[in-house]
């Protein structure tokens, strides 16, 4: 198989890499892009129908119906400016381009929408920048001639951002993918300037053959965005040595509404008044098009390994992690995943030999004899090192002395490689999923230390109470881990899903459940979201929670800068769900 | 003597420490509180003589003529309603307290201004606010009755923060002191939620005896307050640890101009689009008075340590620095001090005895011969560990490791003890300066690795070029220290003097020279400033290099929620130097 580099058009990722199910019911990853890809995992299936508590009909599928995007509305005096100025290959009319731009990867909303039911609004052109003065340029053609602008990076958000509003105009989407050139990089500053829509792979390629890492991994790093990265305010998995994205943001270059270039910012720290630059952190397309950021990077570590601690239940798991949040030399990474989830990353290797499977059983005969570990309570946190061999030998020692104060005791590198591994593989699941009849979907936040585990379990609670009260098949799936550690809180991340076969509207369902449950972590104290923003689909959650003060103040920057609204994406405060007074129940 | 707990009216820090010259012309730092007061120095002057090239006559002060400060301005109906509401002991007309708010700490601008010059305006009444309510009241009077308010927090601001502005209105000072209770401590979360009054020193008292500590240690702890750490957006010494001000706020509380309380965010990180809450990191006033904030806090660290590094020679140094700067395990602190104040720390050592003549010597044979040092060449980085012992052993060895390839050697945790704790006496220095016809100041920046040494040098050059202009006597002092490790860059804290005797307007002349100094930084690069701020004195010097869009957008948050301009201080981009077309020079 000829390894391709497209991108799927509609699902996550890679058009060559989908997770695929055989005659015996065995479940494969094709390509070759990832550890797992080319083995047969007989457990898979069994183990999805146990948590669901179903029989997955294997060959029943959903019918997938894309449809054909409708007519575009053409501002035809824009239209005669743009030809004009660019040749016919910069910008497209085209269906699928047109409803490719039109959406994120959320499941219900977006990707079940535009694969089963149609999606509710599609962008009228596709322009693809290629440079800052093209950027400037269509800005103010748009600001002319009153056309609504969406920025477009990696096409990975999921939170509605992409989501043409409702809004009489033209509606264009600025796609970025040829904007991904590192301007310059800076050794003796530690200073890369790069395109804003350069992906995080792409970044991170560049910088390795400098010896270098910007170290900014969010999950979707492969697709997603420096650009995005910024207007969501984003976090990745190495943010304990690295920083999240607005640790490492020295400046940034945004087209405004009025056409014109600005940078802001220009230091690692200052106090030099109040930092517009802040501001768009979390400014998800409301305030113009950021075209480059320079970030600052770090040298390659000397060493990059990786470990993983069991803990016999949660509880343990969590105290430990909360002591460990104490410390400054924590681990690059380090993620505990509840027991729901651990079973799943066994789930998904492959069929074992003969040996292995004595090795494993033996491992097993370890962990009950010899630890009294109950397989069906423990706990597991994956943990990468990164640093000079000082730093990482410091980092164990720790995880070694403080795990022993919680009844944990190390599991390997092979177990904590392979979990961060499968970061990269499991967001192909949901496609998946998603053909058997299962709708699944992510859902993150920052929760305070002292509510964290009776928050979650409020949230799977409640996933039962919607189960019931819409008389769904099985049960619902609902696995979490803890991905992030601050001194006063942490981010948890749950995953989501639902046995939807005989569902009338799975899509809706699916939809309303996932508000539900997000209801249930900000009603009980959590975070609107810790690293994927608000956008459309959680404004109206947003605004119950959000300071009068706070709407206001955004407001005002948004119609000093932009008071025609050429950057019309309407998400965060500005979506015609915030501040609606109907209760969100 | 007895301590107490007095501060100055005017000069730096508490009323009973300062230094004096005995006629013998050794200097002693009176009072009991810092580990050098006490013991006669009689390096002392001799090192200023040679450093600055004169003879200080000893007994040649100039006179000081602290005016009565003129007539308040009352606005009547807002004394009446204010009358009505408070008790007369709430809020002062006194010409002492009028003028001690008036201004902050700035040498020539300020301390020198109000001692021997006369403040240019004195705000017109001092209200001491004592509770969230009070704040409230006196908001919605001041909107009534179009009076204008400014935060007074522990009044150490070096920028002109606290000057009042012109304005034809009444001028009311908002005094925080006793805004300086701890509302709640919440372990579990490692929160604490303090009152914006209270000092540095009040709240880690406070902290230590539940077993935590903030680690926020800007240089002015024991004065400087919590609002305004977050006004100016403050940075301590152990920022490697802790943080800066910015990375330790939960929530911050805010009477804003309209008279109303309000909270701004709520967790250690979240997603939730643009947060205002990072609106009053450098909002200096301008925006409402902040009331309290909800601070991470840590665990007080199991060990805390000392230790010191010699390099042969600055540019050896930096380039330890730039390399340690790529590690994630710093210690606690590191500075590096030039060879300049390496001396005159040593200038500052009491009178020796015998012995410690003779060890003295051995050292200075030690460094000459075996390790080949030029004692007027090398310089000195003090380091402050904390953490847990495999914390510190760590830091240590990475230290040792990175210090080994740049000829650094380590000299003992004394020396690097006593480097801290002069950091805190050194304040003092000045006042005692100024009464010998020496104006100090201190002016501090970013700087990008790459032109690090470079920008020192021409500031230093800058400020040879001044004096000779200028005909000033003897040689300016320059000197220089490292305080803090970004990627990209570092924090550099010069500390600058001129001998001032016989010169017309000195306060005039320090105060152009300052600016010149500050022009030369920015101008090659630098930072307006690193955590002091920009207040009135550094407004034009930021108009030189602000972006249009960050002073329009800051104008337009201050427009919506402030459009009566109560809390008219006037500071940054409202400076009435600020956007000026003169040319700074």
């Amino acid at each position: 198989m000829t390894i391709s580099t497209e991108k799927a058009l509609h699902c996550w990722g890679y058009s060559d890499t989908q997770f695929i199910v055989h005659d015996d019911r065995t479940v494969e990853l094709t390509g070759k892009r990832y550890e797992i890809c080319g083995s047969r995992m007989p457990g898979f299936i069994p183990f999805v129908e146990s948590a669901l508590g179903v029989r997955l009909d294997l060959t029943d599928r959903p019918t997938t119906s894309v449809r054909v995007a409708p007519e575009p509305r053409r501002n035809a005096a824009f239209c005669d400016a743009l030809s004009a100025e660019f040749s016919p290959d910069r910008y497209s009319f085209d269906s699928d381009q047109r409803l490719s731009h039109s959406h994120g990867q959320a499941t219900a909303d977006e990707i079940y929408a535009v694969l089963y039911e149609g999606l509710p609004r599609v962008v009228d052109m596709v322009f693809y920048c290629s440079s800052e003065r093209d950027a400037e340029r269509i800005v103010a053609l748009a600001l002319a001639h009153d056309v609504c602008l969406i920025p477009y990076g990696g096409g990975t958000n999921v939170t509605g951002c992409l989501q043409p509003p409702e809004d009489t105009r033209m509606v264009v989407s600025m796609d970025t993918g040829q904007l991904n050139r590192i301007e310059w990089f800076n050794p003796a500053n530690r200073q890369v300037c790069a395109q804003a829509g350069i992906t995080g792979r792409e970044l991170e390629e560049q910088l390795r053959r400098h010896g270098f890492t910007a170290g900014h991994e969010p999950d979707s790093y492969e697709f997603s965005t420096l650009g995005g990265w910024i207007s969501t305010n984003a976090s990745g998995m190495k943010r304990n040595r690295y920083g999240a994205i607005e640790n490492i943001l020295d400046s940034v270059s945004v087209v405004t509404p009025n056409g014109k270039l600005e940078t802001l910012g220009n230091f690692p720290r200052q106090s030099a008044g109040v930092q517009i630059k802040d501001m768009l952190f979390g400014s998800e397309g409301n305030f113009g098009l950021i075209t480059k950021a320079v970030l600052r990077v770090r040298r390659l570590p000397e060493i990059k390994t990786f470990q993983s601690l069991v803990f016999p239940d949660v509880q343990r798991g969590v105290a430990f992690l909360f002591e460990l949040s104490n410390s400054s030399s924590l681990p690059a990474s380090i993620r505990l995943v509840d027991n729901l989830q651990f079973r799943f990353g066994l789930a998904l290797k492959p069929a074992a030999g003969r040996r292995a499977q004595v090795k494993s059983l033996l491992q097993k005969v370890l962990l009950q004899r010899i630890k009294r570990i109950n397989p069906s309570k423990m706990v597991v946190a994956t943990i990468g090192m990164e640093g000079s061999a000082i730093e990482v030998r410091a980092q164990e020692a720790a995880l070694a002395e403080i795990a022993a104060r919680h009844q944990g005791f190390f599991a390997g590198g092979s177990n904590g490689k392979r979990g961060y591994n499968l970061t990269f593989a499991i967001a192909y699941i949901r496609d998946f999923m998603t053909k058997l009849h299962v709708l699944g979907e992510t859902l993150e936040t920052t929760l305070p230390w002292d509510k964290l585990l009776q928050i979650v379990e409020r949230v799977i609670e409640e996933a039962r109470t919607i189960h019931r009260e819409y008389g769904l098949p099985g049960k619902p799936f609902v696995s979490y881990r803890i991905t992030q550690l601050y001194a006063s809180g942490a981010c948890v991340y749950f995953t989501y899903g639902i046995y939807m076969k005989g569902i009338k509207n799975p899509g809706a369902v699916a939809s309303k459940a996932e508000d539900r449950l997000r209801q249930t972590i900000v009603r009980n104290g959590g975070a609107v979201s810790n690293h994927h923003g608000v956008g459309k689909f959680r404004s109206q959650l947003l605004a119950s929670v959000l300071p009068a003060m706070n709407a206001g103040m955004i407001r005002a920057l948004k119609s000093t800068i932009d008071p025609k609204n050429v950057f019309g994406a309407q998400n965060g405060v500005f979506a015609a769900q915030f501040g609606h007074d109907r209760e969100l129940s």
